[in-house]
């Protein structure tokens, strides 16, 4: 099968075995895969991955039980042991032995054929279209932001950057009737928001007194983190969504002297995601500015590095 | 009055006009006067701080009204408007026009005479000694971590750093029995923990496999960080009590990846930091390494530095 490998810091489109699913696996045929920014830093070196690259897809079960056969399924991206500590206590996301889709330890979707654990997948609902549930993995990570902060109406809330993460972060805080603003700098995305009312602004007009109660930073650059410092309340919140890599020199002195609460987000809930989508709450189908076949893989992805796409799909299989 | 200055990145003993109270404030004789990592921090620049150095302190009120004249008192060293947004939500310590006691805009109490708002003083039962009282601002910091996170028996915690600020720190930690250990670099201090049955280890002697649900970094250095990551476990929470005067080069993916907690801890209640001193729950008086007189301050700020000493406290007026 065709898959994107990721091998010394490189990217190419090339043949693969087909997967083998093991215990407890099913066979999934990938219609549609999204590049997101994680897909980008892995290839510079994040998280050391080296084989299949790609963890947002939407597919259809081709070998599993009869549970799932024949059913269109998005799938969560640990995979977990189940028995350490972690799984033990509710926090299998966690797993101290996990392996990620694309990840780490564990191929991804830019592939034809990807074996997943059952227990990841989630079916999708009919009035789900295909473009929508590719984002469900994305989307799920947004609503991970309200699993950890309990936002009032009441609150000032930021969210930094308007990339692909912060525009669904964005349209997720935007159902808590929060005081909410969107900090990007590009014209397109903050356009976007902007046609479905979300107040948004870009960094430079923003003025701040420290008086926002939960800042999000979906940045995905080490300068957010100052950036939400500086807007962020004493006692208030910020929650961190940037990964890269790279090390950033932070003074934390603000956080201390504030006793701000900085807290680490990362995946979400699925049914939460696809929830939002059966209900139409969120609009991810304009976030879409390309839609490239698997074998333009690497064109694809450096696309999904310019300013001017949004979100990238890879068309693999009907 | 003699004082201690600092001026310019250096300190001084010299001569300064006595303070006179203005409308709230009362004028207090201090006895004694603690140094703590952040006057040392101070001369080197931390805050920007111009003026008498010193925010630890006992002494007794010799202006002011009837119900606090003639007492012996501590003291909150923020000093607050009372009508901004923080003082009227209850977070007066983070007041938006407050000064800070020797740390912010305000002399501090490295002097014979300090003027304070009455708001700020807390009498002192007669069962504690000035030579206890003198630790309540620091105890005080310390009880603010409890405030801050739920210590249960079951947990794994850890204490970095058993400096001045880390033995209270520890000491406050034990009483929630749970599983604490102290981790530390200086033989005098560690012994110092043992002998109170607290556990104790070197940073070397310590392996991990990020099983800590609290880790407390009061190291001082921008290091510390970084070891609480190492051991903190996904979803835990690192309370950050170090403030210093550099920026650190931070890779904050494991924050992210393992959605850890970070908080801000800075100034403490007045009022359980006095009830543990007069219950003799937390052991001060071994760690006084020192005791001089204002004039040798100079001397006295150079030995708090140097990791033979703990505590060094000055002698200012009986």
């Amino acid at each position: 099968m065709r898959a994107i490998v990721v091998e010394g810091g490189k990217a190419a489109v090339r043949d693969e075995p087909e997967p083998t699913p093991s215990e407890g696996e099913v066979l999934v045929k990938v219609h549609l895969a999204g590049i997101c920014s994680t897909d980008l830093e892995i290839i510079r070196g994040y998280a050391g991955h080296q084989g299949i690259l790609g963890h947002e897809f939407v597919g259809t079960v081709v070998e599993g039980t009869p549970k799932l056969k024949g059913k269109r399924v998005v799938g969560e991206i640990n995979c977990v042991c189940g028995r350490c500590d972690m799984c033990t206590s509710g926090l299998a996301a966690h797993c101290r032995r996990r392996t990620v889709v694309g990840i780490s330890g564990r191929p991804g979707v830019f592939a034809e054929y990807v074996a997943l654990p059952e227990q990841n997948c989630h079916e999708v609902p009919e009035t789900i279209t295909n473009d929508e549930a590719v984002f469900a993995e994305p989307l799920a990570a947004a609503y991970q932001v309200l699993r950890q902060v309990k936002i009032e109406p009441r609150m000032n809330v930021a969210v930094l950057g308007t990339g692909r993460l912060g525009l669904l972060v964005a349209q997720v805080l935007a159902q808590t009737g929060s005081k909410l603003i969107a900090v990007g700098r590009n014209p397109k995305t903050l356009n976007l928001l902007d046609r479905k009312r979300i107040r948004t602004t870009t960094a430079n007009d923003l003025t701040s007194k420290q008086d926002y109660d939960v800042v999000v930073d979906c940045t995905g650059a080490p300068e957010g983190l100052k950036t939400a410092m500086n807007l962020v309340r004493p006692r208030g919140t910020v929650v961190l969504k940037t990964t890269c890599h790279a090390d950033a020199a932070i003074d934390l002195t603000p956080l201390v002297v504030n006793e701000v609460t900085l807290l680490g987000s990362r995946c979400g809930p699925f049914g939460e995601a696809l929830s939002a989508l059966a209900r139409k709450q969120v609009d991810v189908a304009s976030m879409i500015t390309r839609r490239m076949p698997l074998d333009d893989g690497l064109d694809a992805l450096k696309l999904a590095a310019e300013p001017d796409h949004i979100k990238v799909l890879l068309k693999v299989v009907e």
